[in-house]
């Protein structure tokens, strides 16, 4: 099992750095009077595909040799990471083909075809995905680029963090969500390097809360039934970002749904920018935790703004 | 009647530079793709209040006299000139009165208090707010600062385009949206005086269409019964901005509600950025009139961010 360290991360940010946005980081001194202490949002809604998801594609992209190149690339996804995978394949002249539950949204398959990538259908189950994704391994000799369970995609996603400690001083916290814990452990991966004394602090919302569990009795939860509007973090840890995260995070924190909807509804009124429930999610944490986060420099990782617009929690 | 010159416009910068935020200039190919020209956006989204408006309201409650500052300052409105006036003044210690029609949305009024102005209410008719705010000024002595019809705000208004055309080079239009024409005052005073070659264009609804209509006709027209989600954009122009636009806009477009309701989805879903309705006709025009600006490097005044996330067009 590939673990990312200090290097990797490194590299992936020389890598991909020509072919990504350096997203904005934002503050707002109404937003930090509700929230008790310094925000700094590290803006990856801004980002290609809208999501920092863009990153660890790129990342893995890149890194493939010329064969695998003209093989193509595989993934089981119906979120962000399909949509930032077809983007970052097709824009870099390579196949992609992306497994997705037949039930899937209507505006999620729209982005992935937009990009010019081919959707092949499975019953909406994960044993389907991923038979469905290792059959298509089988038959195109593609390679399989797993949302989060990949040495590249984490090493990618590690450069959101890399980008903010440059832009930002003395920061004494980083949040970020955690569902299948790529961004975490890419974050944990590039501070612990770094900066090693910043607190780093996992998102979880309470109805999806398989990484808190796991990470309290240091041994692997999968996630059962997650019930979240937060549609980015029903996802399961792996080994490999587990082992990560229980060696590198200092808490995992939850938050009720209620808090998750009621500060993305406050980033988009109070900042004018359009967050996702997964991004709101760190928010709510840090006004749900003030004994944690109360009046510290606290970075966060706003990870993307794909909502759909006509359906809304508030 | 006066009316602001570069120098004005120049000097107001000047004044309100420290009190403001210089709003960045946003890009997106997908959205530029769609346009058929090279947007610029400046996100006065981002501006404090949410609003362009306080530009003009901050270079007004600056220019005050030290005894007018005592009396502090009155207006009459409901949208984006209440919250920044009541911003721009209680910030720097002056006392504002904003006289608001008795139904104005609880949200609206709520800003205003938010900001510590205090309210007076009136008749939902224009008659009753100008006599209730006269009255006010009557009483109390304090100065109306009208929502444009006014030196100084327009002045400020037109800070905006300063900016602009110092981050982006070769503009070959510029468009504002136009509702009391306070912006596109400021807009055309800039630019004739900095870079007399760019085009200015006004855009509006074309179910509040008087500044067209007056424009064409040469003839100050009031708006009547306007008929527009682009709240904004209701108002009719004065004598004052009137005569500026006259002068000098290069032409005035209308577009449909149907085109401003799309433009407004199509920004928050590509840019990932809340922008209003008044927004969103600006884009609307671009989009609806690509013999004007195929092509073109064309600089756009986002007005504002201030939506009602709770009742939206889409």
């Amino acid at each position: 099992m590939d673990i990312p360290v200090l290097a990797d991360v490194i590299s992936a940010r020389q890598r991909v750095a020509p072919y990504i946005h350096r997203t904005p980081v934002l503050t707002s001194t109404l937003v930090d009077k509700i929230a008790g202490c310094k925000l700094f949002l590290k803006c990856e809604n801004f980002q290609k595909s809208g999501a920092f998801k863009y990153r660890g594609a790129t990342n893995a992209i890149l890194t493939l040799g010329e064969e695998a190149r003209q093989r193509g690339v595989i993934t089981h996804s119906s979120g962000n990471h399909a949509g930032a995978l077809s983007r970052a394949a097709v824009s870099r002249g390579v196949r992609a083909m992306i497994v997705m539950p037949h039930n899937a949204p209507a505006i999620k398959r729209r982005a992935v075809e937009d990009y010019g990538a081919e959707i092949t259908f499975c019953e909406p189950t994960l044993a389907s995905r991923e038979e469905t994704a290792a059959e298509l391994v089988a038959t195109t000799g593609g390679t399989l680029v797993h949302a989060y369970d990949n040495f590249f995609v984490i090493a990618g996603q590690g450069t959101a963090a890399i980008e903010l400690m440059e832009d930002v001083d003395n920061l004494d916290i980083l949040v970020a969500p955690v569902g299948g814990g790529g961004l975490l452990s890419g974050t944990i991966t590039a501070v612990r390097g770094l900066k090693p004394g910043i607190t780093v602090i996992g998102a979880e919302p309470a109805g999806a809360d398989d990484a808190r569990r796991s990470f309290l009795l240091d041994d692997l939860i999968p996630s059962v039934n997650p019930d979240t509007i937060a549609d980015g973090l029903r996802t399961s840890l792996s080994e490999r970002t587990f082992s990560i995260i229980k060696g590198g995070a200092d808490d995992i924190v939850t938050v009720s749904e209620e808090m998750i909807k009621d500060s993305m509804l406050l980033v988009w009124e109070r900042m004018k920018i359009v967050i996702e429930a997964s991004s709101a999610t760190a928010i709510a944490a840090v006004r749900e935790h003030p004994s944690l986060f109360s009046g510290k420099r606290t970075g966060v990782i706003i990870t993307g703004g794909n909502v759909d617009l006509k359906s809304l929690p508030f």
